[in-house]
């Protein structure tokens, strides 16, 4: 079985941030990313915007400042494992982890497991999933250009969806269960230059098609209406991904986050966590931040113990 | 007298990241700095190392990542007041500044006044201070090419401005006052591969010299010894900047740094603080996520008070 000191779970920005430090460490670590490295939940969105508020990088677009990170990473001969960490377990004061085909084990955790979309309870939605329904809108919003589309969720993801969608030539119409679009200002003003129409107070109570989604029923302020569309994109917030944190008996808050103190560690010692699954400010400078702060205890706990043996 | 949603107190990387956020909600600030924008500690000896811990920017000297921001900044519009803030009281629920020669009036306040240089507890250093006694070594250090210099403070800050007086020729050696350096283990390697001589256990007790240093007495483990210098520079670590802190009644953990929560605030309503002077990790990341959860906060009580308003 691989040893290591460290071993970083997920390679969004916490992640990577926590790696580059413990490589400047010395630390011997691992950094585990079943999917896209370096990937934050606004990436796809942000590719058509642009991330504005992490300091240094103005006006940049969420896939090329994605580029940036792995090219810091590879830099600094820091390379991302693929494999998928499918379980957690702590025996004898270490951490055992099951990857696909083998497992592996390790001093100390951080847990960088961010979030994801939540889904549109409504039966029977997982059939029109990737054909009619997404839970994101790049690249897929191309084949709607001309067609009629419908965002679910008026908050910032909800309304910058809702924009692109438009500006590259969908039907576009927002449905929002509250009473009021609760993104930014900025957002609301372009939603409103650009005509899109909002039902606000209203939801999707279910879907019509076989194959091919047709219509949907909604429930609103004028009771309950069917109208027709060619695909819904569904941006109604985010879930904390923390199955490895419950494996591990690591404190989660009522959300489902990770509860972590002023080093980002958790409540089982050896544990930690960074980024947006400890619920704070789902930013890239906050996660990045905060990978360096779990780092930085590991790193001064280490040396520590070391001293003494 | 000029009115502002808020006041950030310290352009720093904490009040750029603060600013940057409050620029994008629209909120009406104002960014003081009485020094240099972006400046950070370490940016002076960083200059001739580099900063390689903030994701995105690998191996950046200090110096040119502080342009970045400073760019960042200027592209979205934000300029820096280089009035410094005096003093600072609570009156009718507004913050009111004083500068040197007006006040202006803001509802919130983030704190990002970060630290100074601790001074060396020796008589009549300050006769020395500028000529033969410094805090920082560039580009003071080009003075002493082919002379002796001593370096006070073994730690990350001390170890690297010996390797880098070393470097550009000085006869350098290390006091530090514990029994081994604390540095990180590449600078320990560095200061044995350069061969600096590191006197452990050892402290500068008075200085010779009239208008000139001509020597430094040291307590060390063999006793007291004089020895002959032309200039020491001083690495022995930080205190918080916490004047404005203290005039607003901002409770202080027992070191002096500014306690906040989660969000960043204080224990008084509409103070908030954010990067070093929250004695945190001292990282621009830290900062940098810090200043954008500060303000995350201010926009959202301002954006509820407006509502109800």
């Amino acid at each position: 079985m691989k040893k290591y000191d460290l071993a970083i779970i997920g390679a969004g920005p916490a992640g990577m941030s926590a790696a580059l430090n413990a490589k400047n460490d010395n630390l011997k670590f691992i950094l585990y990313e079943a999917k896209e490295a370096g990937w934050f939940p606004r990436v796809s969105v942000d590719s058509h915007y642009t991330v504005d508020n992490y300091l240094g990088f103005s006006a940049i677009s969420g896939s090329e400042l994605i580029k940036k990170f792995r090219k810091h990473l590879t830099r600094n001969k820091i390379f991302v494992d693929n494999n998928c960490v499918h379980n957690a377990r702590l025996e004898k004061n270490k951490f055992i982890m099951t990857l696909t085909d083998k497992e592996i084990i390790a001093d100390l955790v951080i847990l960088c497991t961010g979030t994801y979309q939540k889904k549109l309870g409504v039966s029977e939605i997982d059939k029109f999933l990737g054909k009619s329904v997404f839970y994101y809108c790049v690249p897929d919003g191309n084949q709607f250009i001309n067609k009629k589309v419908f965002v679910v969720g008026g908050r910032n993801t909800g309304a910058v969806t809702a924009i692109y969608l438009k500006n590259i030539g969908c039907d576009v119409e927002i449905i929002e269960k509250d009473p009021q679009l609760n993104c930014k200002d900025k957002y609301g003003e372009k939603i409103t230059d650009l005509s899109i129409p909002v039902r606000t107070s209203s939801q999707i109570i279910s879907l019509n098609g076989d194959e091919i989604l047709e219509g949907i029923n909604v429930k609103g302020p004028e009771g309950l209406e069917t109208l027709v569309t060619d695909g819904i994109f569904v941006c109604i917030g985010l879930n904390p991904n923390n199955d490895l944190a419950k494996k591990l008996n690591v404190e989660l808050d009522k959300w489902g986050y990770v509860k972590v103190d002023n080093n980002m560690a958790t409540n089982v010692a050896g544990v930690y966590a960074a980024g947006d699954i400890t619920g704070n400010l789902k930013q890239i400078s906050v996660a990045v931040g905060q990978g360096s702060i779990a780092e930085y205890n590991i790193n001064k706990f280490l040396r520590e113990k070391w001293k003494k043996e």
